[in-house]
């Protein structure tokens, strides 16, 4: 249970979009489009990318860190710092190789604290990933 | 001929990596893994599109904006303004919705002046296209 | 009391260096300094805004929204969301003409909930703005 | 002389009004407004800048590079790519915190070719930078 997850569909058919506009970006550069077109089609997919990212980060602070905040404790600062983190780096994006590096994506594998209390319970059954995925080195 | 067309399977490289990574973040929403890594991944795919696009533009820059200049008469300053508004949008492409079209990608099927000619001699064997790519309005 | 007053010397400290950053970009123009060079300085004047509205926005979480979501009721949800908004104008904010609109700066006064609740007693002693300042219309 | 050169005063008016608006910002945080109030202006003084950078660059592209490449020979490809350097640091300037070095900015102080040929005939008048400017490391 996520913060994003009542929202899970919505997100999934935004990103298949993205993909095909990737496959688009593809055809392009293959039949030689004009670079100032590629370029702005870059521009879209990127506002495309843009716009899940800030979807996610609101549900995120609805319901993650809101939780966190309402539970109490040292977690609640914890979740606000990495919240304000994730949006340091939505915000410099586009910024120096330093600023994410790879490898850190799935190390803090962060909890969404539960409302229902089920998951507090239940303990962590999603297995704990322990190496970045196999399409973050290679392409398909 | 375009001024990536050099580096044509270095750019498709990259685009087809990039491809991958959006269906890796699919991945991560379809197994609901914590939506600050989710979020981390996203600027990360968000750099990779912003590389390709600075490579383009150089390429553009070096190739098609200075044959123009080199050729000289009134394309030159359009091919400088051109690019300029390209700079503009890759600067801005977080912003408003408004700021690119949606259909606008394809509507200048702009010339990279032929540095031999041949492509003025030969004319636009290309077919013009006319109306945007599915991939832009459905998702695959 | 806000958010951000327990750390108000350290914000105008680096405001009033981005003051004299700006001054500095004048000056350069006047003497006709390199165009490359007062790029590169407007990107370092830009990179330091960016770096205050990260902070403020970290400490606009970890107090204002966070009192809110302890105090709990519909507010909470509503600071969440604008915070929200907020990131979005932040993440976009080389975007669009239209995301940001001229005289909107003032007109939601909104309230960091007091956690002594010493301001949600005394009311708003504060006069609210009924305008945009002179200095969004006018140069100094 | 250089690309912005016929337009100083027009910038040094906006570079003026964005003075007036980082001197607002301060006033903002002294009277201690609302976070995200601060937040929005800060979201527009950086649009504000990077306005200026844009039409700089756009002056730059039209006669430092032009000419460059007019008059052929190795400093044309230096120009485009100097041009492009700058181009990525300011799609990047949220960007990490290496991308732009400290003291940088006045290292290069290129020469943007003379149309007429005087200032190449007069040489350098202006005395050469050998340092940062005192606003970068100091608050006035």
């Amino acid at each position: 249970m996520r913060g994003y997850t009542q929202d899970k569909d919505a997100y999934l058919k935004r990103l298949r979009r993205v993909e095909g506009q990737v496959r688009g970006l593809q055809r392009m550069v293959e039949q030689d489009d004009y670079c100032i077109d590629v370029l702005t089609q870059i521009s879209a997919v990127t506002r495309a990318l843009q716009a899940v990212a800030l979807g996610l980060l609101e549900d995120h602070l609805g319901h993650c860190v809101t939780s966190a905040i309402e539970e109490g404790g040292p977690d609640a600062q914890a979740k606000v710092h990495e919240a304000a983190e994730a949006i340091s780096r939505l915000v410099k994006s586009r910024g120096g190789r330093g600023d994410v590096r790879p490898g850190q994506v799935l190390r803090r594998p962060g909890r969404c604290p539960a409302r229902s209390g089920s998951e507090a319970a239940g303990g962590h059954a999603r297995p704990v990933h322990v190496a970045g995925p196999s399409w973050l080195v290679s392409s398909p």
